[in-house]
């Protein structure tokens, strides 16, 4: 048996825990042998001292092993799995898991609700009228073998160890430990059951990494235990400086994903999706390049192979597939209110604060600040004016749906996140690195 | 209102705390709506970014002023006190105190009982027929004016605060914080009142710092906390290596400490309880050199008057002052073993295991384990052979006073605690530095 204290003492020394040092403390932990002060002190050492490889490997495991394991073996051919680090206006999901599907691989996804500023793919996707994010096991799998595409919520206990070290890290300043963010996210991924795993990484104001080089480094963190744990794990850094695409806000952002996967749709979320798409496409094996990859992706596209995927998938989880080609059928916010430019010096879009223009969507009621909140379906913000962009009198640079929740809020909000400048400012890509 | 996890994040990316955050921080903690869950992420985050100057400051003040401070303004004169970091064998306040009253200063001292490896004052004062540690307030400031010297122990309620950080810090490995043992021990020193205090700081195996660079910068650290608070603060930097004097126990320590007195007394603990008490008149302003101050000291110990202070402090306190000269009246242990060298071979003592022999006396009954452990006055250790000591045929090495509890364990480690080498060893200075 282990001494607590000597395992702490061992890492603030800058000591190597073994395998069986860190099962002891995860697991007790999760017992509740182990109190939280303890775990709190090795939690700031780790942070101090950062977790070896092999550290991460061991904590990613155990609690991979702390919970249920999704068992995706009755699901035939190769099944892919796609996680974003969270932003705003990210409906990336609705987009890549019909592409993917179309291409023949299999998304049995598990997503998450939204809480603070960044939304959940269930919100969005329960903004279709009728549709339901809870299937049983057996309609799950059914589902995923017949169309190749299901999304629905985490029922299972995925890595409850996970669940009680975040929540302890978030009171204790222990959070920005690349280490602990990484064994997080893997072991979550790892427990899903998918053989090939495409990360999002997203770098900016609106993300939760901040800056490109601590992303690129936890991306490769990432990629490398995925792979060290025999899953084939790829990473796409993507630029969250400002909100992805237009929508944000749930009707809003599905009808963004459907315009998308009809070919239209902004410029800066297309790419993504594609390479987001392409990523997996190469990383499950069915081509040898990139460029064959994105060959197969831009097809499904075209010949809307991959719109009449998403078509299936609402119709198979019981929602109306009509929506796909009438959008009143998600109903409308009460009032939409334009933002326009009134002055009549030219000026650009310098910067978007993205985690206000989350916040915004949130106070008009299309996410939650706390857990139990009630998502609206109908309001949310489309941002036409993005970073770069030029500024004429009259340019309507944003447009609530509000629904007479705080709509001066949220305007103030937004135009509180715009920041102009006179000069000309260059435009942001949207893939920034890509992490094989 | 401050946000704990902001403070621990501040500390944690090398912020500087204010007082006021400082402030919070405690006095939230010790009235219980900061859980220890934060705290110790905090303390480790201080562990690694160690206090500044001015933290330790507020550190040591905040605690301080969490609980009640002891008024020695109904004492005339100079009140001085001595603090030792805790040592085996140490039993330096029995001929300290007598010399400084002899000398004409005030020594109002609250002390300690032992636990673990290091005795307490209080425990070996006990050994004493008769002798009372507890006295009203009243009792203790008249026989401190009358005679100038009385021990008790500690009943008021001094630095709640840094007891509940300690036991936290105990279970979380954060004890080695230089600042935040620092403001621990001075916030209790301050809070005894004295106007002048000398701090003992012990090094090696036996002590809590077990390098003598360490221990200077706590010493310095120490010693600048306290002159910045208004106290004229020394530091003394002695050798923990092995034993202090012979005698480790409690009833032999009193009777090694009376020898002392007397002219007699092991030279190691005779030289330390001279400088101590010349630190203490120096910082005193009694005199202005140290030369001056010694001579003052060795003439007290030349003349008995500090012998005689002992003596009225005894009988102050109830115990039988005859004891100074009949140490039959402290009674005796039922076995007195002693361990002989056995070897033809010449050899020299290379090190003892200070901590060893503490734990030994502990194991015999002489200190506690837990808190409410029963301690025997009786018996103990007489190390007779010291680093650096010739080992010839037949020499008595150690002599073990036992009630015949743990007998042979105590043997053996005592046995265990040395190291022999055939290469003559350097012995070993007793003062390794003092710090003004």
């Amino acid at each position: 048996m282990f001494r607590v204290v000597d395992l702490i003492l061992k890492k603030r020394n800058g000591g190597i825990l073994t395998t069986e040092e860190i099962k002891f403390l995860i697991n007790s932990y999760v017992e509740g042998t182990i109190p939280d002060y303890q775990i709190s002190a090795l939690l700031m050492a780790i942070y101090f001292n950062p977790l070896t490889k092999k550290e991460i490997q061991d904590f990613t495991m155990t609690m991979l092993e702390s919970g249920d394991q999704v068992d995706l073996s009755n699901i035939e051919g190769i099944k892919v799995d796609k996680h974003s680090t969270g932003g705003v206006g990210d409906k990336t999901t609705l987009v890549v898991g019909p592409i993917v599907s179309a291409v023949g691989l299999k998304l049995a996804k598990m997503s998450g609700r939204g809480l603070g500023h960044s939304g959940g793919t269930l919100d969005k996707l329960e903004s279709i009228p009728g549709l339901s994010v809870e299937l049983t096991s057996d309609e799950f799998f059914k589902q995923v073998n017949e169309i190749g595409l299901a999304v629905i919520g985490q029922t299972a206990n995925i890595t409850p160890a996970d669940k009680k070290l975040y929540a302890l890290r978030d009171v204790t300043g222990t959070i920005e430990s690349e280490g602990l963010i990484a064994a997080s996210i893997m072991s979550k991924k790892l427990a899903s059951g998918a053989d090939n795993i495409v990360l999002d990484v997203k770098v900016g104001n609106g993300a939760f990494m901040k800056d490109l080089a601590s992303a690129k480094s936890l991306a490769r963190t990432m990629v490398d235990l995925g792979n060290s744990l025999g899953r084939q794990t790829v990473a796409v850094l993507t630029n969250m400086e400002q909100p992805l695409g237009s929508a944000v806000g749930n009707a809003l952002e599905v009808i963004e994903a459907i315009e998308t996967l009809k070919g239209n749709g902004p410029e800066d979320f297309k790419e993504l999706c594609i390479s987001l798409a392409s990523e997996i496409v190469l990383v499950s094996g069915l081509v040898s390049t990139i460029e064959e990859a994105k060959t197969l992706v831009l097809e499904v596209l075209a010949n809307q192979e991959a719109l009449n995927k998403l078509r299936l998938m609402i119709k198979a989880q019981g929602g109306n597939p009509d929506v796909i080609d009438n959008y009143e059928l998600f109903g409308s916010a009460d009032e939409i209110i334009e933002l326009t430019y009134q002055n009549k010096e030219e000026v650009f879009v310098e910067s978007i604060d993205t985690e206000m223009i989350g916040n915004a969507s949130v106070v008009l009621g299309a996410g939650r600040s706390k857990k139990d909140d009630i998502v609206d379906p109908q309001v949310g913000i489309m941002i036409y004016k993005k970073v770069g962009e030029k500024l004429n009198y009259g340019d309507v640079i944003a447009e609530i749906h509000s629904n007479g929740k705080n709509t001066e809020t949220a305007v103030q909000m937004i135009l509180d996140a715009y920041t102009m400048t006179n000069k000309e400012v260059v435009k942001q890509p949207v893939v920034l690195d890509i992490i094989r």
